[in-house]
């Protein structure tokens, strides 16, 4: 008799994004004449910049030719693509990374999600609290959690690192020591982002008390400010201790394109295994490669007029982050993020909890964000908003929040 | 200390179609001269047909309007496509399957390799053998098949159902009961094919037992024979106990375009837990959807010019299918598939082994094939090869190999 996997029964409830989107649903349905402006899941809303699109046509008409045809990818991804990102990412920061050691794959949530993998089960596992929630439940549904405590709402086997207004959003070096630690700067969803400086020290910890870290970069785009590094390879001995995760869903809009990739450098090694080889392994059994089309349009997002049209649009958005900040600032409300960063993370007034401010905000303002305890108990009395709507609807949901008062 | 899945590790050497592109490359580099054909991999060759093509390109140019753009798709992809597959593989085939069952995916590979995450690990897997290797490296990786015997080249706990001449390449019902059956018919690597009461049998077999079949019909565009089922839900019973596997590579040449999907019935439970429901989970967490523009070219694979365009290409490759098996047989081989099936299966001759004959062949008619070893122990003594190579190609490759005698 079959039977289902155990560890995917203890899993909370549904993905924090669907029960959001589900409540925005519900409201839309008994309340028809209202004009919901959503800045709550992080998908962005300009249109796929000109360089971008124009690639992915010509990829296409190759497609349609004998001689332009391609089929499988290779297991890594297209050399074109590795070596662009290699250039572009690292080499032009002076952080070494060659292209074999980057793997191209259809978006950073799957890397993020599949990535626990390779490691062994007995791994003790350490995230920022609040923290994308990918990364707890993927470690829930690999056993890597144990038991969920009602009360405290944390799992009783992850070591949670508290992030609030109280320690500047910064997680501190756990007492009990982790092997897996999961870091993301700039933060989803606090907005918080870390100096070279400070990410030294915790690469620094990583090697001494040989721990992995897997460092989300999701948000690099977003950095403005020459202190705040964009990749960990910046830091020395990285590269004997973290992974790093790239998207392209947010630098370039590709929420529904779908590409990103993982670096597993060859220096980091479990004794003798190399991850690299065991990522590799998962790659080539599990994964067939981001299509060839988009992995084209991935090589544009490199190219000149392609990095000029992306920087165009990251100052769009950061634009609205700003407004969002100012208006929020105004209207009396403690703001943090939004600058290097591109989600805004408020407390909610008067000790409110998040769910019900987030009830508050969609009834009254008819704006959904995102609750902050959804992201772990020390988002609890936090509220996230991102800056990647239109101006237009920033605007009148930054207003409308502003009158709410 | 951060340690690696030891189940990993486990894994013999590396990915059987990784082996095979390497020692072509080493041939082809020590023999500059030698133009090598490559019927191994099941690499489709001809272009993205026309309908599609275009369908990719509308699809691109929406992307580039504020209006068109698409960001993160729906969680079990988009309903255009979902519908459409629920009515061209289901309801026309009388199958009782409903879009919301149905999960876009980025291909069938992906979905084959981690359906199994969803089983609890104590789940006793049975795999015919000779098999495709990812649903035994999964299971590999996942801790759910022992240890490997080198004597037999079996995993300890894996159930095998050999597939060989003597019993028409068709499995038995194992003597222990397994928990989880994966089955794909037209088979790969063997192109044998299950009538529809064969299948029933299975069907009922699993409802008996409790256990869950994973169909794999990523063949079933290859089909022309009435009485062999296109979908295991053409048989009586097949809600409770069956998942299906769904490609769109060798139907619509989409090896580099990435597309599939997976059917998993609301009627399929273990004990309350619906499976579905497991599904909808992994790929709310895990997955973020297949590209918008990759799903539209998904949908005009069912438009009537799509549909009357690919039966032409699924001609195109069973005329090759044809040709190898003629002119293999004329040169006194033993051949089976290669009918309803794009596989062409052969006894070695002489009672050589696999990879001796993969390297005779590399090396005296320059033809690059898969050994059978290389799916599993049953599979010695027999040789793979595909019908996805063009007809030039293939009429080469196969003159070469009856000069060869």
């Amino acid at each position: 008799m079959f039977t289902a996997n155990g560890d995917y029964l203890k899993l909370r409830g549904s993905y924090l994004f669907s029960t959001v989107a589900r409540k925005q649903r519900e409201y839309e349905a008994s309340h028809p004449d209202r004009k919901v402006i959503k800045l709550s899941i992080g998908d962005v809303t300009l249109p796929i910049a000109p360089a971008i699109t124009e690639a992915m046509h010509k990829a296409v008409d190759e497609m349609a030719t004998a001689e332009g045809f391609h089929g499988y990818a290779p297991d890594l991804g297209y050399e074109f693509l590795r070596k662009a990102a290699a250039d572009n990412d690292y080499k032009a920061r002076g952080c070494d990374i060659s292209p074999d050691e980057i793997f191209i794959s259809d978006g950073a949530k799957g890397d993020c999600g599949n990535i626990q993998e390779i490691f062994s089960k007995e791994c003790r596992v350490a995230v920022c609290d609040p923290v994308y929630p990918v990364y707890v439940d993927t470690n829930v549904m690999a056993g890597r959690a144990g038991t969920f405590n009602e009360q405290t709402e944390t799992w009783s086997d992850l070591i949670y690192m508290p992030c609030t207004a109280e320690n500047g959003f910064m997680p501190e070096i756990p007492s009990e020591t982790p092997d897996i630690i999961y870091l993301c700067f700039p933060n989803n969803p606090t907005g918080g982002v870390i100096t070279k400086d400070a990410l030294q020290k915790w690469v620094d910890y990583a090697n001494k008390v040989k721990a992995v870290i897997i460092y989300d970069a999701a948000y690099e785009a977003y950095i403005s400010d020459a202190s705040i590094p964009h990749s960990i390879y910046e830091c020395e001995g990285a590269r004997t201790c973290a992974i790093e995760i790239h998207s392209f869903s947010k630098n370039a809009g590709f929420t529904g394109v779908r590409l990103g990739y993982t670096v597993v450098p060859k220096d980091l090694k479990s004794g003798d295994v190399m991850l690299h080889s065991l990522w590799a392994r998962r790659h080539g059994t599990k994964y067939n490669g981001a299509p060839y089309i988009i992995q084209r349009a991935g090589e544009a997002v490199y190219s000149e007029e392609g990095k000029k049209q992306l920087k165009e649009q990251v100052a769009y958005y950061m634009k609205n982050a700003a407004y969002i900040l100012d208006g929020l600032k105004e209207a009396g409300y403690e703001v943090y993020g939004g600058k290097n960063a591109p989600y805004i993370w408020l407390k909610t007034p008067d000790g409110m909890s998040s769910w019900d401010f987030f009830d508050m905000l969609l009834e009254r303002a008819n704006v959904v964000g995102t609750p902050g305890s959804g992201f772990g108990p020390s988002g609890e009395h936090y509220f996230r908003l991102t800056a990647f709507g239109s101006y237009e609807n920033t605007v009148a949901a930054v207003d409308r929040i502003k009158k709410m008062q």
